[in-house]
């Protein structure tokens, strides 16, 4: 399970992750910090999709996942992503024009 | 050819349009907010490649275009972004991190 390191999470990336709209959810529903499991954070989504879905956010670096025994945790990787490109993360968080 | 109002901007379309590596180099090059020709802003991009792109930063309220006579003006919507999600246009032009 790869994780970009924080130098490497590329802006178009981050950008092309959150821009759909279960991902942007995702996102929101980690916002805390707190890391969750997987299969907490979203229901009625088909696991294939969601799988498809992590995966996009996890390359992209915006999530951290982690397999212990037969779960996976998931967090968002906030202080990297306020690292590196300052202010972003605030503005997906508190954006409401959609929702 | 469709523009969507400033009020039905939605912020997953804008990350979608630009989390895309010649999208988002397309917004850089409208950055100063002058109006220019579609085909002075990108070289070496097939036309129908680049006629998806310009459709896609339209309909995300990204980019504004206007027939004229046989050329197309096109301009980045730089109030109405900036009204809608404060912030956002500033973090994707300042970013240098990718290039």
């Amino acid at each position: 399970m790869l994780h970009p390191e924080r130098e490497q999470i590329a802006l178009e990336d981050v950008l092309a992750a959150l821009g759909q709209p279960v991902r942007l959810d995702v996102v929101r529903r980690l916002a805390s910090g707190a890391e969750k499991f997987c299969s907490e954070v979203v229901q009625g989504v088909p696991k294939s999709t969601m799988t498809h879905h992590w995966r996009v956010l996890r390359e992209a670096g915006v999530i951290r996942q982690r397999p212990e025994g037969r779960n996976v945790f998931v967090s968002l990787r906030r202080d990297d992503l306020d690292a590196r490109f300052p202010g972003l993360l605030d503005i997906v968080l508190n954006d409401r024009t959609d929702g």
